[in-house]
């Protein structure tokens, strides 16, 4: 499905949703700058990148596969295919995954491709509609736009996995439950899914900002090059987010094995204090018939006292030993 | 065992089942294209690809030998030797075996061997069948065939693991059996035993795809990379079932504990509260002569509102404190 | 906001507090030594940088936000902009975090930028107020000291969080506490986060000490080896303090871990010696009409020996088995 | 001492036990092939090292000591000095312990020493005393025999620590003792020796390979390559043999814990089933006047059919929350 | 302090205790060997470095400051100043600790600084005390002695850690007390701390003996291979120390555990076997009025053969189980 077709003419005026003969005729005259963004592909559609394009079938195939693609960059002369990956907010999941955005970056045309919508891909459309700005730089400014949204979607993520780790820290501390383990563990999973894009994609980007590309402007690569500082910087971030959750994963662990401590102190205090008094309550309970202590007028409490006794030196030695 | 001999003459004409002097007259000519495969080579066969095809000794020596050999590619000038990995599906285990291809590349032939019967080949071998289309287009588009039919062989398998682990997950949080552990153990190690031979083998398919070999022409050097995409796509899948199984153990031995914990609990629960109260049953047991309030009128009763006040004190203490 | 404008003339002489229009006569004149520090930029700073040093909007951006950078280096022909990272005294927290400062330093200026005071960069500033020592080698020197100031500041951190650690290593021995483990957490994380910053630092001060950039003088790369060789020490440290913390954990866990095995011990040797007793003086307590040993004379004397007895033996029997 | 001195002429002459003066000579035509293999260095061995050969001291000097030496090769212009490591399989020890071959390779000569009988060099000159054949193709071919059969001799070994820890898997599951863990231990670090050695090893046979050094003739390479690929195999196994080690590890742990928490569970169900009866039947112990329950005719078996009741109740109640 | 100014002239006269004009005069004929070692350096001596030698002030400033300094090595065109590290005697600590030893390394001299004693320093000092050996082949050379008598220093060192890991197993296995654990904690600190001098010495070691340096004469970089060559033996020593030493401790905590469960173990045999017979003690010390067993004859004895059973097949049943 073509969600849009922007044609900005060499004289700066912009066309909106051109037909397919337009494109021809754009992509034939090699001036101005050409937008499509295309969803959710078609077969028609890949017909429509093969023939007119003239992309390669394989670079057409990972468009159309639902797969999971790794971020990758493919250089084939005449344009330059790239993948990358942003943060997927349309699948409601407690880990977090990551989206991809296929897109071809040729002399004077841009052409992305994905499966659902994407945000980064509609602000940069709404402000190519706004005013043509992200298009009046060429194509590599208008792919460093579209690449530069997606990777700033990824700091909300961030921040909100940062937050999540602090709610379950507190957690940890005060009240931990089975599903507190299970969120950490979400956690951990979500930082390993953030830190295996980043990586790639922080090398495609440092070839971007290298000049391993004709099609990147020298004056476009610091751009590319700031983005590449974006993902260093996510990298960090991520690196911290680990180290958050494991930490969280220790003071989990080390709390719940705390209360089970507590609970088992109180049954050896309990246990240790009342099973020898039990025992002597149990002496003067025998039925013998020659029982000195029994006939003895105060017997009964002379031993009441001595069990009081014996109770709290167990009681104060516990303590003073600090077991409790 | 030679199990096809498939020979294309250059004008596009199919020739099955070949005998030997046959394929000598193909590699004579050296134009069409000869597709060799072998199963469970015999010393015969051996004799065959030193003498026929000349191959090195010690290249044959891989094939014969029944040791597993990692994936690897040597370049023989005259021709180069590879040897992929996929799944064997033909050993019944509950780890996740890989099975090994050898596969000779020359200037207008292919030769294949295999220990057991390979789901990949066949599948080429019926397409070949069918309507030559495999051979068609060269010796390195056949290899490239064979090579992505093995790889493609992998997706399933890596499917298969993904749905164990989630099945282990919920096992190991509402019923962690022993069993469990070990069927944990035993996807950890599948997933190893993946992870070591994909990594190699997306080398010699970055090799392959780099333009090291002149076997390998620049048109199907894009195919190679694709499969080197592929391979990198299952290294990130893998280590994604990775992060899943290590999840999943940690669930598992937290679920154990937890379980355990709950038990002790009762445990500390029954004693704290009868332990105090058995003690005082106990004092009234007592045989003394002179006990004044065993001679109370309603001291039974007393006594017993006293041990249901204190129990249940304790109790409620100990909900308090969220112990249970 | 300008927290200083210093100006030495190639004469020596110093000018401080210079307004916009010196600061643009020394930029045009090329000689002498302009260092301007800003803290906490405003809209109009940048305006500065942007029109009156001609900076690039990117790093003029890097200074102006609030996130944070990590370290880097940047070469703009004209100037480079280095961001590097020393410790954060004004946020009071438990974990050490780090702070940034950019520099541009060019031909003949030095300008840094700083979101909250830095006592490394007024350090310097009082110097050159002193004496103007600092600027009379010339820019690449004045860099430097700015940069070994910094990372000067570091090595109080490290000797107080080696402190910290003896005094948990101590405290997780004789007295582990819950509060105990979240320190020894927060240890770990801001080791961590030193980590984080001084390798890639270390590896800018590799460059700019291997003569990559044209404005460090072939005399002040020594003084950069220097500073490189000063972070080789402190990324030493921090590994030894790290391989500390990691220690101090294990210290901690078996700490609590043996105290609870006491507590264990001392219910297993209560336990073991009265359960039995206990149940023997059950044995005379029960009510039968015909129990011979009741009615012996010393029946009740006999039965304390044998109880002391077997009591004494228990407990020799396990000490015997070491068990306490 | 002298193990061996063979020289086999350019004819093709087998020469064996050659003095000291014959030696001389083989070296200086500087034609046909010299074996000396030296066992246990005296210092009179390493004169004759030093003179007659005019070996470094240095290499010499490693040959005489008794310390252990990784896997090295140092290139002397007019002779190449190799030091690889096989299986010892004459020290008595649980772990595996590896034994060292040092070999001086000149253009006509193979010297090698090592400090205890070694298996694959016995094997070597009976091959040779047999028939010549290991020395017929020259210097290059017989340090390759020397050191293949070398390396073939750790698979054996490989085989019996996978059986070992097949072995301690069942043991593990069905049977865990003290003992089973001293023994995972050892396979461990058997696995890591092996590790340790095959890396460094690896890469000589690399080098060897790939004609970085004259001796090894072109046609000789093809053959290093194969021990090289023989030592990725190794590799790949012994990273097998870790994972299993380290499931097996896991699996004795997890047993371990397994039959503690059986024991554990069975304490707490006697305990909780047993406390409140014995609580009860305290209650009817007592001494009070006035106990009405008592004074019953059918009161002792009420309680009797109450207690039993309580009882099987809670059994119930524990094992529908499958406690046991 | 000057602790040794010696001097051999090129005629191979040995000259001990120079005063400072005499080094001037060595210094200045740019013949012979001068040797000056320095220890615990004050200001004075700071100075003659500077002025005398004309060291970098740099240079000097690590030779007079009582920080710890990372093995290197720089390159001063006129010399090269190095440091490397040895083992302390000196200081009396559980854990191992390195010392430094500063190293100029000129054409014809070569100038040592240390803080404390040195017993290498000491050692050769007294041979070329006695003969002047180890001045007669040049500055590269009696650099070398200095290095390799430090290198030399830390084997006696590996072989201490590696007695005191086998003690340590003994003692975890059979008397596992808390002293044990942080012995086996000290000891993983001491390898880590050698692990850490070793890797950056031997990457200088690496260097000297590449022709790197022009101050090393072809001749002695075999010598200083030799050194590189040890210190990787070194390394492959602490690795194996490295896994010993967390094999101890594995054991150790698994010896803990394992006498916390025979402990538990005992405490429920005794729980399981008295609980249930001390409730049947307690029917028959119930008061009810009608209780027909009490009045049998033999009721007494019947219920002590009872309870026999019933203690004896729980006994058995748990043997059989092999809880026991």
């Amino acid at each position: 499905m073509i969600r849009c077709a922007c044609y900005m003419a060499p004289d700066g005026k912009l066309l909106d949703q051109l037909n397919i003969d337009q494109v021809r005729d754009c992509l034939a005259t090699g001036e101005g700058l050409l937008w499509l963004d295309m969803e959710d592909l078609t077969n028609e559609d890949a017909e429509l990148l093969s023939n007119v394009f003239c992309f390669h079938p394989l670079a057409v195939a990972d468009c159309t596969s639902k797969n999971i693609h790794p971020p990758k960059i493919d250089d084939f002369e005449q344009y330059v295919f790239i993948i990358v990956h942003g943060i997927n907010y349309h699948i409601e999941s407690e880990v977090v995954e990551t989206t991809e955005l296929a897109l071809f970056l040729g002399k004077n045309y841009v052409v992305t491709s994905h499966d659902i919508p994407m945000r980064s891909v509609s602000s940069v459309l709404d402000r190519v509609r706004k005013d043509g700005r992200p298009m009046r730089r060429g194509a590599d400014f208008l792919a460093h736009d579209l690449i530069d949204a997606l990777v700033d979607n990824i700091m909300p993520t961030i921040n909100g996995i940062d937050e999540e780790n602090d709610r379950l820290e507190a957690e940890a501390l005060h009240e931990p439950k089975r599903e507190t383990l299970t969120s950490i563990m979400q956690v951990k999973r979500s930082v390993l899914a953030l830190t295996r894009v980043t990586l790639p994609q922080r090398e495609i980007m440092n070839g971007l900002s290298r000049g391993d590309y004709p099609f990147i402007s020298e004056r476009a690569q610091i751009y590319y090059r700031n983005i590449y500082d974006h993902l260093v910087r996510i990298e960090m971030l991520t690196l911290g987010l680990r180290d958050m959750a494991e930490s969280v994963l220790s003071t989990y662990l080390s709390s719940v094995s705390n209360r089970m401590n507590e609970v088992m102190k109180v049954l050896t205090l309990i246990a240790t204090i009342f099973i020898p008094l039990t025992f002597i309550v149990g002496i003067y309970g025998m039925n013998f018939a020659n029982m000195p202590e029994l006939q003895w007028t105060y017997g009964y409490f002379v031993i009441l006292i001595v069990m009081a006794v014996i109770g709290i030196s167990l009681a104060v030695y516990f303590k003073r030993r600090r077991w409790f």
